[in-house]
């Protein structure tokens, strides 16, 4: 080797080094949270403690004041930082009985179908309501039929998700329209209750609950849904006797609003505290089931970020912090609360991270971000080559951290695998069984590691 | 726009044309499958019928049978242009009872172990064996305890699949030697049987069987295996009291080589009904559940590849050929048998796909082939991205059609997502209602894709 090379060498090679030593640093930390999370599976004893022990949390609920006070313990129980409750007042609905829907035909017999109230509808009274049914696919199937067609009717809202789309959530998307406003839509032209084919792919017995809502300008009517396989059913039925009668009857409520509470908890950053990395999932959810895979996984996957930062004895440099939102499934008080006591304290959020599409297999990030910043994160992709996280995308985040968007903050989603995901989503079959320890727990490290890129390079 | 220009575009643009609607062509083509996959889930109803209606197929056994004459049956339904079996002579055992391992010690009382036999031991005879237990974790600590601390004993091999691999196939990969070879060792220092840790990161109360094989140089001795709860339990009794005796008790045994079949059915190629495009899983399973993930998803999605094309008239250039692999569990007759034949005709197979690893989520390809074949592959990613297939990469095949290597055919994996597959595998819990229609189906338009990209391009 020439003389000249071999000093030049010598002088650029401590440079190298450095950043040799610090990627070898980076690496190493980021294996050890992906073995600490998949050999101490924190999580997913936790999950276990929040579906078995506690279970449905609808916010207003004594469970879901119960599954506060549990994460608030857990946060104690983990010596962070800072720990605390952010109050607010949440809409309170009680579910009541299960409700029940019989079909009633002539020529077909009698048959009860498997239903269950959606969220926030009211009542059908003690008598219940009995009338005959016209079908609809969309809203405009109830212009063209008009009120003559309506009028004094229960409406069948049943176009089916559509099976053929990759992504379920587009599949739930293109469906969940007729959950959330046929009521309102079909009260317009006078149907006494509307009774709406569950949004999802799957073809089950399950009815898949979820929010509706009311319009102030349009009487309010019961709205229940229906399993897949009982929307099949009635539409085969309503084939054959068009003259049908639905009897259903079902005594769920609304309440005066109800004390609700986000629970955080933080380690400080050790060079610029003043500087958030939020992350969180929401620890309401339907009461069917138990809330696991909605949003139970994204709610333990969150605090088990902040876990893995204490087990390994990471100092992140900025503050990072988990949060349990309130109140997402109905009317996301939680999340305007977050938002709205960020603003007043004008804290500078780095970048915010929602888990709430299940615990599946992590995927990657939906990133709603600048060009740049998006660039940024794609630049760190070999760093999650090891462990099969390679979606990277521009795409949404999620409702609970949206409203940070005003203040200009990064905002990403935790993509995992979609498919079976609205097998379970609000339906009695979103249970602790359902989640698998090792799908959980890569999404939980998959979210770590993106926090520790964020915290270590910025954003 | 300039005249020069505007004459020059028009010379080229024809070519351009060409190639779009090629592209076009092909891109709904591809839609097309994965549409008719999904909304007409024909793979999933034959894998409810292989589970439900006939079961665990170990070959030699009636069952096996069965499912050769199911798999013939439907090939014919299909009016395909050739549909044919291959025999062979297969390995024939049989299980029994399941077997039973009973704990009995002096200080901590007794307790039935959750075992069964591992696939071609011999019976423990009527008596059973009753005896000490000496607990080792791999085959050298065998020759450090010798003989003398062997004899007369049971050996425990207790080293547990390591957790934290990201790839469970790696975690199985580090711990099934001791299933395969456990017997083996130990006899060869005097062990009286053995019982192994079942091979899979689950904690559960499944024992996980498969195969094992005896050396014809050393004495054959029972082999057993237990579920990873008992053996951690039978470990921690272990510590507390080692002179405990474990009772087993096994009447599995091997009977004279029984007939196999391979199934075959193929669309012949339009151009080149000379070049083949093979692709394949196997028939027959274990025992203990219904074969479901291992390998009836496999099986299905290469009939359903056939199927696809008839039901969207698609005419394959090459021929396409589905083959359902008789004894891949044992010895793998029917990988020979294929390729003995294929040999013989001098068949010229332009791939070979297998689809062995479980039919949850598709994620790619894992491809033995020369690099410019490789790239070739690799240059077809973004077809692939609408579907979320991103895995492409250097690695095995399967062993069904490893034996075409000799013939220089590329030879290409399913890669599926492997979190849950070492869950099911080889154990009762490996059963239908384990999988998911929508993963299995995706799965068979992976496949049918990259065929349909090979039948066009070529490789």
């Amino acid at each position: 080797m020439r003389k000249q090379l071999f000093l030049a060498l010598t002088l650029i090679m401590p440079v190298f080094m450095q950043v040799s030593i610090a990627e070898n640093q980076d690496s190493l930390n980021i294996r050890k949270m992906y073995t600490e999370a998949l050999t101490n599976p924190v999580a997913y004893k936790n999950l276990d403690y929040l579906c078995n022990k506690i279970g449905g949390r609808l916010c207003g609920s004594a469970r879901a004041g119960e599954a506060v006070q549990y994460v608030k313990k857990l946060f104690e129980g983990m010596k962070l930082d800072t720990v605390y409750l952010q109050p607010m007042m949440v809409k309170h609905w009680e579910r009541g009985n299960v409700g029940t829907a019989k079909l009633v035909s002539a020529k077909k017999g009698s048959k009860d179908l498997h239903v269950c109230a959606l969220g926030t509808s009211i009542g059908t009274g003690d008598a219940g309501i009995k009338a005959t049914v016209v079908e609809v696919h969309n809203f405009s199937e109830l212009k063209t039929i008009g009120r003559s067609g309506i009028e004094g009717r229960i409406v069948f809202l049943n176009r089916a998700a559509d099976e053929s789309r990759i992504n379920t959530f587009e599949s739930y998307g293109g469906a969940v329209d007729q959950r959330a406003r046929g009521a309102m839509q079909a009260a317009r032209y006078g149907a006494l209750a509307v009774i709406v084919r569950s949004a999802t792919t799957a073809h089950d017995n399950f009815p898949h609950t979820g929010v509706q809502h009311y319009a102030d300008t349009v009487k309010a009517i019961p709205a229940m849904c229906v399993s897949t396989n009982d929307a099949d059913l009635l539409s085969s039925w309503l084939k054959d006797d068009p003259s049908l009668k639905l009897s259903m009857k079902m005594n769920c409520r609304n309440l005066p609003d109800a004390p609700g509470w986000n629970v955080i908890g933080e380690i400080r950053g050790s060079e610029h505290p003043e500087e958030v990395i939020v992350f969180g999932g929401h620890i309401d959810s339907w009461d069917l089931g138990q809330g696991a895979h909605d949003d139970g996984a994204g709610l333990v996957q969150s605090i088990e970020v902040l876990r893995l930062y204490k087990a390994l004895g990471i100092k992140p440099k900025h503050t990072i912090r988990a949060v349990a939102f309130m109140d997402e499934e109905i009317a996301q008080e939680g999340a305007a609360t977050y938002a709205d006591a960020a603003k007043k304290k004008a804290e500078k959020h780095l970048a915010a991270i929602e888990a709430d599409r299940g615990g599946d297999t992590p995927w990657g990030f939906s990133i709603d971000a600048s060009d740049q910043q998006l660039a940024k994160i794609k630049s760190w992709k070999s760093s999650f080559n090891p462990y099969n996280i390679w979606f990277f995308e521009k795409g949404g985040s999620g409702v609970d951290i949206r409203n940070l968007k005003d203040q200009g903050t990064p905002l990403i989603g935790l993509v995992t695998d979609p498919q079976r995901y609205f097998d379970y989503h609000h339906s009695a079959n979103d249970i602790f069984a359902n989640v698998n320890s090792r799908e959980l727990e890569l999404g939980a490290a998959a979210m770590a590691e993106l926090v520790y890129l964020i915290d270590t390079y910025g954003l």
